[in-house]
C-alpha cells in the first residue's frame, strides 16, 4: 500500500507510522513541487494537498484531509476517490475563537487595543456593552454553531440559530429557530452574526449588498468559514459607511490575504490568518484519525468521516 | 436632607430625583474644584468623589460610592462615615472581561494583532493552546473568582483558587483550594494568574520579585483588582526576560497610566484603562442602589453594603 504524506510529519510520527503498518511503504512530499513529482504514485494521501494535483493522481482511491470544509476537492467525487475530513475536530476549536472575538466586540475592546497603540489612557465606560441581552444569530448549526451556543449560555447572550430544517421547540438554550428562507429575520434581530455555512454552490456569495442591508445598525459580522460565502466589496463597503459596527474575519475568498487589501487596516476589522481551528495540538488528533482510518483501509473496512459533497458538509 | 451628587448624571436622572425625594436638596458637583467650595454642605455624598476633599467634610455621615474597592477611603472610618460600596455590580461585568483575556492569550490572538498591525499573514497553528487542560489560577475567590470560574467551567480549564478560609471539599468546578499560605504551590501550577485581591496592608506589593519568581515559565498575569498589589517595576522585568509570558493589566499604580510607561508597547502586554469593571448599564445599575439606599436611610434605616475597613472587602 502506496501512503503518500502531505505533512510536515516530526521524524518520530513518521517512524512511528512505519513501525506501526509495516504493509505500507510512507513517502513524504511537503511543497507542490514535491508532490507534482509523485502524483501517479500513491493509493493514499494524507494531508491538504492541491486539489490540481491530486486530480491527475491516477491510483488515488482515499484523501485524509485535515480540513472540516472540503469544497476545493469537489472535483474529486469524479475520480471514485473517498474524501475524508477533519470534521468535528476543528468546531471546539473555532468556537473558542469565536466566544474570543463575539466578547472583543462586545467588551469595545478593539478601541482600547487602538488606545494603547497610541499610548493613550482613553477609558470609555459607555463603550462595552453588557453581554446580557445582547443577541448573536448562527447562521449555520453544525459543530460549530452548536458549540458557539454552549459556550455563550453563561454569559446571558439571546441566541438565535438557522438550520436547515427544524421542527418543533428550539434546542436547549437557543431562543429562536430559523429556517433558511427566513435568513433575513434572523439577521435584523441580531447584534452578531457568526456565519458557519460549508461553501456550496447554494452559498457561495450568500452575503452579498442585500444580504447586508438587512442587518441591524452597528452589527458585527464573524466569518470562520470561507471568504467566498462573502461578497468582500460589498462586506468592505458596509464596514466603511458604518452600517456595520465591525467584523472579526479569519477566511478571505484569496488568501494568503495581500498585503495591500484594506481589511487589514480598518479600525473595527480584526483579520486572522485562517487559524480559528487550530491550536497546537490539532496536529497530533488529526494524526491520530488518519491512523485509525488507515488500520480500517487495509483491513477493508470504511473510512470516516466521509465528505457528502451533495450535501456539503 | 443634603445630598451632593458627585456624578455626571442625566437632567432627567436628576429630575427623577428631585422628583421622587421631596425632602432631599441635591446638589451637583463633577469636579474637584466645585466639589472644594461645597465640602461643609453635604449629609450624604453619591459618587467616587476625591478623598482629600471628602476628609473635610465636616457633616458628611454616608458615602455611596460607585467602585467596589473602597481602599483609597480608609481614613474616612475615622470621621464616622458609613460609606457603602457597588460591590456585587462589578464582579460579573469584570469576569467577562477576565474571559476575553484569558482566551486572547490562550490563542495567541496578541501575535496575530501585531500581524494585523503590519499587514502581515503569518498562521501559527502552533501558537494557539487548546483550553483543556490549561489551568488557571485565581489568587482571590470573591464574587470576580467565582464568576470567572463559572463562565471558564464549560471551556475545559483546570481551575485553582486560593481562598482565605477553606476546609473539606473544592467548591464546584474547581479543582484544589489553596490556602493564603500556600499561594506559591498555586502559582508554580498556573498557566494564567488572575488577580482580584482587594488592596489592604496586608496585601499591598503581594507579587514582587519574589513571587514572580515562583510562576510557571511563559505564565500569564492577569491584574483587574489593584495596581499597588504588585511591584511595578518586578512586573516589567519579569516581562521583559521572559519569565512571563505576557500581562492583561486594567489597573496600575498611578493612574492615567502616564504616555512614558513601558507598558503600553510591550508586545505581550495588553493594557486597559481601568474599564473591566464598567459597561454602558453600570451607570444606572449604581444610580439604582443609590436610590434604594437613600430611601432605606430616609427612613432611619441601614444602607449595604457597607466597606469593611477591617476586612478590605
Amino acid at each position: 500500500m502506496r501512503v503518500l504524506l502531505y505533512r510536515d510529519l516530526t521524524a518520530a510520527q513518521l517512524a512511528a507510522l512505519q513501525t506501526d503498518f509495516p504493509d505500507c511503504e510512507f513517502r513524504v512530499a511537503t511543497t507542490a513541487g514535491e508532490l507534482a513529482r509523485e502524483t501517479d504514485w500513491p493509493e493514499v494521501v494524507f494531508g491538504n494537498a492541491p486539489a490540481r494535483l491530486l486530480q491527475q493522481a491516477t491510483q488515488l482511491r482515499w484523501l485524509q484531509i485535515v480540513s472540516s470544509g472540503f469544497d476545493e476537492y469537489a472535483a474529486l467525487q469524479d475520480h471514485g476517490v473517498t474524501v475524508t475530513t477533519g470534521q468535528g475536530l476543528h468546531a471546539p476549536i473555532i468556537a473558542r475563537h469565536v466566544l474570543m472575538m463575539i466578547l472583543l466586540f462586545t467588551r469595545g475592546q478593539w478601541h482600547f487595543a487602538r488606545c494603547q497603540q497610541e499610548h493613550r489612557w482613553d477609558r470609555k465606560p459607555l463603550l462595552p456593552k453588557p453581554t446580557e441581552g445582547q443577541t448573536v444569530g448562527l447562521v449555520g448549526f453544525g459543530g460549530v454553531g452548536q458549540e458557539v451556543a454552549r459556550l455563550l449560555q453563561p454569559l446571558g447572550y439571546r441566541i438565535l440559530a438557522l438550520k436547515r430544517q427544524h421542527s418543533g421547540a428550539p434546542p436547549a438554550g437557543i431562543d429562536r429557530v430559523f429556517l433558511p428562507e427566513a435568513l433575513d429575520e434572523l439577521l435584523a434581530e441580531s447584534d452578531q452574526v457568526v456565519l458557519s455555512l460549508p461553501l456550496t454552490p447554494e452559498t457561495r456569495g450568500l452575503f452579498g449588498a442585500d444580504r447586508f442591508a438587512r442587518f441591524k445598525a452597528g452589527a458585527i459580522f464573524h466569518n470562520i468559514a470561507r471568504g467566498s460565502l462573502v461578497d468582500e466589496s460589498a462586506l468592505l463597503e458596509n464596514l466603511r459607511n458604518g452600517k456595520l459596527g465591525g467584523a472579526a474575519l479569519d477566511v478571505f475568498s484569496d488568501e494568503p490575504l495581500a498585503p495591500n487589501s484594506p481589511f487589514w487596516g480598518l479600525a473595527n476589522v480584526i483579520v486572522t490568518p485562517h487559524i480559528a481551528g487550530h491550536h497546537r495540538e490539532l496536529g497530533a488528533q488529526v494524526l491520530q484519525r488518519f491512523r485509525v482510518n488507515l488500520r480500517s483501509y487495509l483491513a477493508g473496512n470504511s473510512v470516516a468521516p466521509a465528505a457528502n459533497f451533495l450535501r456539503g458538509y
